[in-house]
């Protein structure tokens, strides 16, 4: 027998990613169904409205079972016409704006383009300004760059340093700089001469010799940086250095960036810039 | 008179991304409040609970009005702790996840940790490899980056093509080139000679000279490479070349990294990787 499907929707005046957001949350949750996603952004008029309706319609003619619509729309008007399409309606404003407009005695504005748009200048260069920050330094790394760095993410090649600072930056403005630590490195538990001095600020990451083993077959098969043995040893020699000089450390083996970024935060204390 | 404030809690489970997602899309919406905004993430044991709510209990007690509390959170017995505290709870599960087992006639499994975690290391690695491209061709192009990319971004330096490329990546699996436009380059409306193999996944990005100028004097004060006469005639001749040549583009000027993405998505169609 097949697995069931169902066609799933995230419908949005902006850009969709607060309706996909919360559509996985909930569809992560539930095993044993295949769901067909399709996101819809920018649905921000009356007539984009009716065309997006009439595209679910299509889809919904031709399916056993009626869709899903997870939708984020601001607009009365324009979510109105959307609820007229075939399917199960999850609306998140209709979910939460009344009760929010209640308690706060104040009627929402109502106007598209609130989230995930520049609403703040200063906020936006913070953002940019730690992004950049985050690439211009990752290949080499100079006292400067650790000064100005909020956090140093330090470990062995391929442990996943560079994503981790780049969503840091993406989501949160952190300035979050990249260690690499080589085979030269690694021959002492002695911390690398250059971090000495930010001790403080550094935050360690491992991740398990046979995932990394993979990892860098990938790029460099057979080779003995991708050895499973020398993937276990220097593995083990940061892991020593991070305890040995009571270095916080964590496993990146089984946590997306965005597990990362949140667990670096709260470890590290750092206050998001935006 | 003083604004009037709320305190706003986001508490989750997980990272927090989708309860704080969700909360700044409804707190967006009301103006003249000033929120004092706080995250709690991993909130996944019993006890993390009751920590949390004496937190905000705390804060409660010394604030004028009871706070927001946005909640994201799986497991229904943490949640249950979770709202016992004092505030206005929107709980994101508790809106949608009835329903939603209703309809599927599955009882969903409550199982925390399906968010933003590693489900399908392939489709991680896809990720992984797309945010590695970004970063890797970031300064230099070649023949072979462009052959390999599925969208290539072109514009004058500081337009906003790093950023996107990496959260094309980031939040798409999508592999973005980018190509900076030159003086050379821009001598004449001709397509650079590099680009001309691949008209077919180019996409422009442009910004308004002020702004332009803003970002460069940050970086290169009194330069003539941030006058505002030079960001004007670079990016007329960017806007001349991408209409000479049908080149779809976008300003940046007034939109986040999130908003150029999906819009760079929609327009050329490109298919995210998960």
């Amino acid at each position: 027998m097949n697995q069931p499907s169902r066609h799933a929707f995230f419908i949005s005046d902006r850009t969709g990613i607060t309706a996909e957001s919360m559509g996985e949350a909930l569809l992560n949750q539930f095993d044993g169904i295949e769901f067909k996603r399709a996101t819809y952004p920018f649905v921000d008029t009356e007539a984009k409205a009716r065309e997006t309706v009439a595209l679910v319609n299509q889809v919904a003619a031709n399916a056993a079972e009626r869709p899903l619509i997870f939708s984020s729309i601001v607009d009365e008007d324009i979510r109105k016409i959307v609820k007229t399409s075939a399917g199960l309606h999850l609306s998140f404003f209709d979910a939460f704006m009344g009760e929010l407009e209640t308690e706060l005695s104040l009627r929402a504005n109502h106007q598209i383009g609130r989230t995930h748009g520049i609403q703040d200048t200063e906020r936006y260069d913070a953002r940019m300004e730690a992004v950049n920050f985050s690439i211009s330094h990752d290949d080499g790394v100079s006292d400067k760059d650790l000064q100005k760095a909020d956090v140093i993410l330090v470990g062995v090649s391929r442990s996943g340093k560079t994503p981790t600072c780049l969503y840091l930056a993406l989501q949160y403005g952190i300035r979050a700089a990249n260690y690499p630590l080589t085979p030269d490195d690694l021959d002492s538990t002695n911390l690398p001469r250059m971090l000495k001095p930010f001790k403080h600020k550094i935050y360690g990451l491992t991740i398990e010799p046979q995932r990394l083993h993979h990892i860098r077959s990938e790029r460099r098969p057979d080779s003995r940086y991708a050895s499973i043995e020398n993937c276990r040893f220097e593995v083990n020699e940061a892991e020593s250095m991070f305890r040995q000089h009571n270095i916080p450390f964590t496993n990146t083996t089984h946590k997306s960036i965005e597990e990362l970024a949140a667990s670096i935060l709260i470890a590290t204390k750092l206050q998001r810039r935006f």
